[in-house]
């Protein structure tokens, strides 16, 4: 079974233009299967700033209204055909992509007892569609996803990259052997918050529960341990978080069942 | 050989959502092959506008300074993926592409002794990569291409939509019986510009060069024929100009050498 690295960046290696040349340097130098996933919300709440638009948030999560989701649209697609261009120079046959093209990622707009989040998506494993891909990752294609589903009826959908990065990796380690990178810009997990050297080399689900009953983890990283567990229980054989600098190195947080 | 379409579209059709709508579903019925370039200057044109950056053209040419192309990239990825999603819940396989994905077309930074056009790019038929698509095509994916080149180090570069579409339309000819279809506002050349209905059903090279002394071609036409006669030079086996509206019967102006 041959290797795909799946690995996910988020805001703060995307807005540090000296940090995505580093992080794209090592990246282009992994050997095998490559996918990145890619977010790209700051770059977006700038762009929102820049056009006067009001930035909604509910615990985190973006609202987004028809003007937010034209503008997040335009904001992603662009980064990604960036992000793009930019493999290109390394080698990389890189293909950006959102979930609507080859029909990759259908999703459900989220429903919500309260909240309405607008064009928000909400994914399951069931239908996506990953068999074109997987014939050209092996002819050595490099698919660059921005987050962004679609409804199947012309909508697309704000959505989750660290969800995105999960659902992708399930649904490939039936064809690969995947290694499902979270990179961002903390070694690991860490114990202490305080401390950047507190960082753990394994993690897994027993402690990681102890750690949130003990309110050990950070409100910002809860969410993305949850898709990372979920991925290591679903079937992908590696999961890790990383600090982009660890990309070619053994350093990070790898989970344990 | 089997039958390729590849269909421009333009400003008129791109900035008028029920035209758009229209297009989408005549060209989703479509048999055979399918390939769509798309425009969008005047949607970037709206957007320099809403924030404030200034629109230089010369002689009707963008000058694209980097500000500029940081706009048109987004404008254009993301009017890409809102035409991908939209063929979608038509029933095409479509994939949006910029020059970049897939290394489909390299090109230079364009070189002017007098004027800086910025970040544009020219294209030559020889560097375009198209063997991945030509397999995709095959598979009945739909190939949806915005009007960005890029140089290979890096740098996305606006190139026009027309020389985009005769540029593939050239290279895809080797495998694929081309239909190129220039989809406009008018039904045809017209032999006068204030009677919409004095198209021509045929138009050769000869009957052209003659129109063009005698100043019967309108400014905006003469850069699109140039196109379309290069591509039905080069081997493309169908072209030409037609009003959206027209997509599905044979009425247009069919070019002749």
């Amino acid at each position: 079974m041959k290797n795909l690295h799946i690995v996910k960046i988020g805001g703060h290696i995307i807005d540090d233009k000296d940090a995505l040349d580093n992080f794209l340097d090592a990246y282009s130098q992994l050997e095998g299967g490559k996918l990145l996933v890619h977010g790209g919300g700051k770059l977006a709440s700038s762009w929102s700033k820049k056009l006067g638009l009001p930035v909604n948030m509910h615990k985190g999560r973006r609202i987004t209204d028809a003007s937010a989701i034209e503008l997040i649209t335009m904001v992603y697609a662009g980064l990604n055909k960036q992000i793009t261009a930019q493999l290109q120079a390394r080698g990389c046959t890189a293909l950006g992509l959102s979930g609507a093209d080859l029909n990759c990622i259908p999703a459900n707009k989220r429903v919500h007892p309260n909240i309405d989040f607008g064009f928000v998506g909400d994914l399951s494993l069931e239908t996506l569609n990953v068999e074109l891909l997987v014939k050209l990752i092996e002819q050595m294609v490099v698919p660059v996803f921005c987050a962004l589903s679609h409804d199947g009826n012309g909508q697309l959908l704000n959505t989750n990259a660290d969800t995105i990065a999960a659902t992708l990796a399930k649904a490939f380690s039936s064809y690969f052997h995947c290694q499902l990178w979270y990179c961002f810009e903390k070694k690991g997990v860490l114990t202490d918050i305080a401390d950047e050297e507190s960082w753990l080399s394994t993690l897994n689900k027993k402690d990681f529960d102890e750690m949130v009953k003990n309110e050990k983890i950070h409100d910002g990283m809860y969410p993305k341990l949850e898709n990372a567990f979920s991925a290591l229980n679903e079937g992908v054989q590696e999961v890790a978080l990383k600090h982009a600098d660890n990309l070619l190195d053994a350093n990070g947080t790898y989970l344990k069942k």
